[in-house]
């Protein structure tokens, strides 16, 4: 049978690779970061920036959130988030474990699920591996994402292993249901082998594919025991869960450079939730494939800027006659148009127009620094280009903190 | 010596006109609708879709906010408001006058000027016809307005009289100041008549313009003697001030009704601050060439939608599985693409982008009224269109009443 997606690597050096990913909407380049759309939309950035300007080719759409609001019904009568959103490229959605985790009052957790109330009404709600797989089918995302419980990054190696071991049990759960929706036609994105994007001599299934996620914490034992489980099970694609949340830097890399080289070398390897430009390079060298983050439009909207040599806070005084663009060395429209001055006026008057621009400019930031991380390693020379990219933001940062007086 | 603009009337149908405004940096036609920049921004709307999209020729920004934040200095520092800003087109920049007298806690209104608290920081500020000149000289718009004084719309008759008679001895200080620093070179949007847009028989001095400003309440006599003062004193353009502040809709209609047809025949006729789509279309029936308002964009903040079948409120949750567009007959970038069930989806979410994209769809809805307006005055069937579009709306807004139960 043929498979939902399809994943080839097109170069290697050390430990990073390039690839195609193709999904039944879009054909992605790897390593890729995607555009985090939680409520159906980028914040503050129009699809059409997103298509034109910046070819994003895949963004993330978050099942708790949708879950909550607008609802499953409201979408599913819809035709389902691509047509719901308008968005018509690929798409993939979290399981809403990660949220129901991180941002609810949790009510109970059971072995068949989370009892939880919703942020939003207090209402109180239920998600288990098999709604998580019914609303991301309702959806009709390209890629679904078990559901997994996501354990502290501080927690012990009991609480970890006990966690990681529901995680699988629900993983297995995950699939079953996951398949058993794909056969009965619930997935509201379904593309008929025809109409499925060309490219790639194998005919995709036009179906939902599946990533499994590796949980574990900064414990590699652990890490280890979550990869097998969950390579066991078997997926169409692997995520490292459990990440960026709360632990040192250094335990992030360590974790990664032990997992990510022996996780399948032929299926995508996507690190959740992470990072700054600096954690994306430092994790394509240990050989992750994907990412997505907040981090792009959440700073947007605080005024914080990512650039080439380091991260700027628009608000600073310094900034309030500067006519230079947020980063001289950056394309995108906003940086080929607005002047530091000008959006730093718009932030202090409090206009919205900072936030689009200051969003627009962070997530063509990303998009550009992982086609030139592509290019590097196509080209063999990617330590040389990490090393580069890295030092000009440790300069630009330590600089700019010198002349802050 | 050349004229800084050049109007000239291209078709007539009873009162209505259509005609082309020519500036240094623009070719407008008239009627037109110009998009309010309060702060150097149309809010929430990028200027890329005024421009490529909506085909703005020319919007406003005011006087009184860019004095207050940034200030004066950074602007000028920057090469004026449109290099500040990016926008290349045209710039109307009203005085401050009315902002003065509706936004800010009054300290002292002598003959000088007014003396304020920035409605920002509590500051102290000055404001005066000389100083009014010298900021729009420095922002350096294409069309600046004299600083007036205006009345309350419920002012009496004394008082109305006495307001519109300091209105005349500042608009003549505002005349004198403008026409010093014209010769000084103080206009920081000055542009060689080598550099002005091309189009049309006769060379620009690529100077500012400076138009007239006529009070008097609702009060008809008063209005024909503020005319009389305005015209003597001679501009390059007249508007209409002190409507739609707080006045019966009847009132207005009527003042404009006596006013405009006694207005210069050969000079632009702007009504300040107005309006909805139907004061704008009764307006041009009465003669009335430009307009400004921010209703699209307030509006658009808060979920209101103009439409060809009247306004709608977003929020109802009768829209909540409504795959139609805002307006089934426009055909904005927004109505194209988006589904009235997916906006309400992001006002409820608190997305920005729901103010983003019903703010577009607003402003597109107002240029392309006027743009049928012109049509229809060109072809002589302005009256049949204005039946039908008056007709339209209020059965469209009646109907909505009797179905919202």
């Amino acid at each position: 049978m043929n498979k939902p997606i399809e994943w080839k690597i097109t170069a290697q050096d050390g430990e990073a690779r390039t690839g195609i990913l193709r999904t039944r909407r879009s054909e992605i380049e790897t390593p890729v970061f995607m555009p985090v759309g939680t409520q159906g939309t980028v914040k503050g950035v129009r699809f059409e920036w997103l298509e034109e300007e910046m070819d994003a080719q895949i963004i993330l759409g978050n099942t708790y959130h949708l879950f909550l609001r607008p609802g499953v019904e409201i979408i599913r009568s819809l035709g389902g988030l691509h047509k719901f959103s308008t968005w018509n490229r690929s798409l993939l959605t979290d399981s809403g474990g990660f949220q129901v985790f991180s941002l609810t009052d949790l009510r109970k957790l059971t072995e068949e699920g989370v009892e939880f109330r919703s942020h939003i009404n207090g209402d109180k709600k239920f998600l288990s591996p098999g709604i998580s797989m019914e609303i991301q089918a309702a959806l009709g995302s390209e890629i679904v994402m078990v559901f997994d419980e996501c354990a502290p990054g501080k927690a012990g190696i009991d609480q970890t292993r006990k966690s990681l071991e529901m995680t699988a049990r629900w993983a297995e759960r995950s699939k079953n249901r996951f398949n058993e929706l794909q056969e009965t036609g619930m997935d509201s994105g379904f593309m008929s082998e025809s109409s499925a994007v060309a490219g790639g001599a194998n005919k995709l299934s036009g179906r939902q594919a599946l990533f499994g996620i590796v949980q574990g914490a900064g414990h590699i034992e652990l890490r280890r025991e979550s990869l097998e489980k969950t390579v066991e099970i078997g997926f169409d694609g692997y995520a490292i869960g459990g990440l960026s949340v709360g632990e040192e830097k250094s335990v992030m890399y360590e974790v990664l450079e032990f997992l990510a080289p022996k996780m399948p070398q032929n299926a995508p390897r996507y690190l959740m939730g992470v990072g700054t430009p600096e954690d994306l390079v430092e994790a394509v060298t240990r050989g992750v494939d994907m990412f997505d983050c907040v981090l792009p439009t959440r700073n947007g909207r605080t005024g914080s800027a990512f650039t080439s040599v380091g991260k700027i806070n628009i608000r600073n005084a310094k900034f309030a006659a500067d006519s230079e663009p947020l980063d001289v060395n950056c394309s995108c429209s906003v940086c080929r148009r607005f002047s530091k001055a000008y959006i730093r006026h718009l932030y202090q008057a409090k206009e919205m127009l900072a936030a689009i621009l200051i969003s627009h400019h962070n997530l063509a930031f990303f998009l550009d620094t992982m086609k030139k991380v592509r290019q590097s390693i196509k080209l063999g020379n990617f330590g040389e280009f990490r090393r580069d990219f890295l030092n000009k933001i440790s300069e630009g940062e330590s600089e700019d903190k010198s002349t802050d007086v």
